[in-house]
């Protein structure tokens, strides 16, 4: 049942560093690395030279390689290796979020043309074995919706800004000078990565693809110490959470930040851990929490990867299969703190209902319900005086 | 690829009838039901008549029947069921822990000689799919250990005690009254539920098949108010845990109570909850957490394993394949806790150190290493007089 297979590896960064020790010292795992692609040539590598090339052909074009591992950060260099890969029929690992969520239906057309398996679970909560599980185990659950906590920076950032104290802007340099956020941290800060993350899992969850465009993004870069303080009174603390969920046929998906009640299960997700929460009309909640990032933590979902490939495995794709006619729909109610500098920007008419006005010298906020298609055309979201997170009362 | 199963039943209690309406209710699998086979006759139902017989042979010699889903109590007669539906190379589905675990080498070699899949998430932690984790996502991890709260009776039970101050009778009487033990709770409360779970992962985790007598289980039975106090005076709580842990190419397992300090993540499994640390050498640490018992949550279980049949889905074992060689050794040294009434029965020689003496007049105890092999043959561990904890220094 076990075959050999033989791998052509792009990127020699810490995953492939700890895949080539881990490849080396187990015996579990039927597969052998023939040949690594860098990019800088003349840097000291702690293997033998001869496993490297800077000559991407060399790779593709060797029909003993019949696995290409993909970990680099280059998102249009990946998505030419993974497609050119996919066309020669050898099979793909790759931990490249954002170029799967802006190429998933080519990628799946693919797959499916070349009748060759693209495995990633990597991309998705690195060591979270989430989209394994919602391909294997929650086939057939009715399941209800997926929310948690997908991206371990701002985590890291939120978690020093409620347990430790610290200001927006203090707990995102920290977070940077540990390598915990990138130097542009755009696309942790403002959601990006966490939607990516969320588009993949609205593929395994429920079957539908669509494009980065689609899924409203909002992040934490308005954070200020008025809406922090707002949170503690309550005792609560603000979570980046990224969720999808099915309310009768339709599925909508956000990513945004939310008052979480401290005794909350996502409160459990501290630092730069991921965590989520998998609700099912049946089997009720499921929890599952991880390091989100780092390079043993994807070495580990890549590993799993490269082995199931020795067993033929593929991705079934069994909700897209089971036509189950969910419609992606941005059409739906959500409550919301909105908090602002009370200079009449924000239009009540915009809102389905109002709860709570809160007007002060310092700041000012609302409490009101919005449907999510219209807070997206809102052009007030970009200003840096207004804050919008969801409130605790969204389910 | 997928196909059409018929199934047969047996038991029809809330988790059949759960079963029964889902798979009437949604379009994603592929199976239907045939006949249940139930124990009384003439108790009312809420389906049809037809649907029932109190004949196993039945289900059991109706060659349109592919899958026997095992629902029932009684152990041996849920032995007799699956062992004969196996030999008729009818796939089985059971929650039925202490059954497998009780009869795990025979069933193995009924699998592979019949060729037949024997599937059972269920039996293990319900809802959480930790078998099929371990299965498929870890099989080639190096994983370190697996260590949990695996019974829900007893977490229901502790986190009264610790949340709501009360002692371990009035919380034991509690949950019987609300369901969540058993009129007989030694199964629960002496640690043998959760060793049986812990034997099937054993299984899954490391390729290790035992018998019930090997694993050493110690159940919350003796715990008193000076236990409780002692461990609210640490800021810790007491927890049923069950692990299995790897120290080179030994493995070894128990399943016992433990002090826990607060901020752990053991800690955050509370009432009828279950959860489950894995630990690998390359993913770090992998939490999951679910409802470890009730209808819903064994339901979804045992419909994932149904699903999974129609896909002719089989646990690969590939842990025993991989002949990984790891053998099961009690020889490891715990650090304990035993609290004891002063009369001198606790020999220190037993012990290879003890680190504190404590002596009053209410209660003593001492705090020492000792090698799990000789606490097993210790008389004294029956006394009311003696309870065993593990510290909170145990890895």
């Amino acid at each position: 049942m076990e075959k050999k297979i033989t791998l052509g590896i792009f990127g020699f960064g810490c995953v492939g560093q700890g895949l080539y020790n881990v490849l080396h010292h187990t015996k579990g795992i039927n597969a052998t690395i023939k040949k690594i692609c860098i990019k800088h040539k003349y840097k000291k590598r702690p293997i033998d030279a001869s496993f490297f090339t800077t000559d991407r052909n060399v790779l593709l074009n060797d029909p003993e390689i019949d696995v290409i591992v993909e970990l680099i950060d280059d998102v249009p260099a990946a998505y030419e290796i993974v497609k050119t890969a996919l066309k020669k029929k050898k099979a793909v690992v790759s931990a490249n979020k954002k170029m799967i969520a802006e190429h998933f239906e080519e990628l799946l057309q693919l797959q499916a043309e070349n009748k060759v398996s693209f495995l990633y679970e990597a991309s998705c909560c690195a060591s979270i074995p989430i989209i394994r599980n919602l391909e294997e185990y929650y086939d057939n659950e009715l399941l209800n919706s997926v929310e948690g906590i997908l991206n371990g920076s701002t985590n890291y950032i939120l978690t020093h800004i409620f347990q430790h104290n610290k200001s927006f802007e203090k707990a995102l340099k920290e977070a940077q000078e540990l390598g915990f956020a990138e130097s542009d941290p755009r696309l942790d800060v403002e959601g990006y990565d966490a939607k990516y993350k969320l588009m993949i899992i609205l593929v395994h969850a429920f079957g539908i693809v669509l494009h980065p465009g689609d899924v409203f993004n909002y992040g934490i870069q308005h954070l200020n110490d008025f809406d922090i303080r707002y949170a503690k009174e309550k005792n609560m603390t603000i979570k980046l959470i990224a969720k999808c969920r099915k309310v009768g046929n339709r599925v909508y998906a956000l990513c945004m930040p939310k008052f979480v009640p401290v005794s909350d299960t996502l409160n459990k997700v501290n630092y730069e851990y991921n965590g989520l929460i998998l609700e099912g009309a049946f089997s009720e909640t499921q929890f599952f929490m991880g390091k989100g990032a780092g390079g043993n933590s994807t070495g580990s979902a890549v590993l799993s990867d490269i082995s199931a490939l020795t067993y033929d495995y593929k991705y079934e794709y069994k909700k897209m299969d089971q036509h189950l006619n969910y419609k992606y729909s941005n059409d739906h109610i959500l409550e919301v703190f909105v908090r602002h500098n009370g200079k009449d920007v924000i239009n009540p008419n915009d809102f389905e209902s109002i709860s709570v006005r809160y007007a002060s010298s310092e700041y000012s906020y609302i409490i009101g319900k919005i449907n999510l298609q219209q807070l997206i055309s809102m052009k007030w979201l970009t200003s840096r005086e207004i804050n919008v997170i969801l409130t605790e009362n969204n389910t």
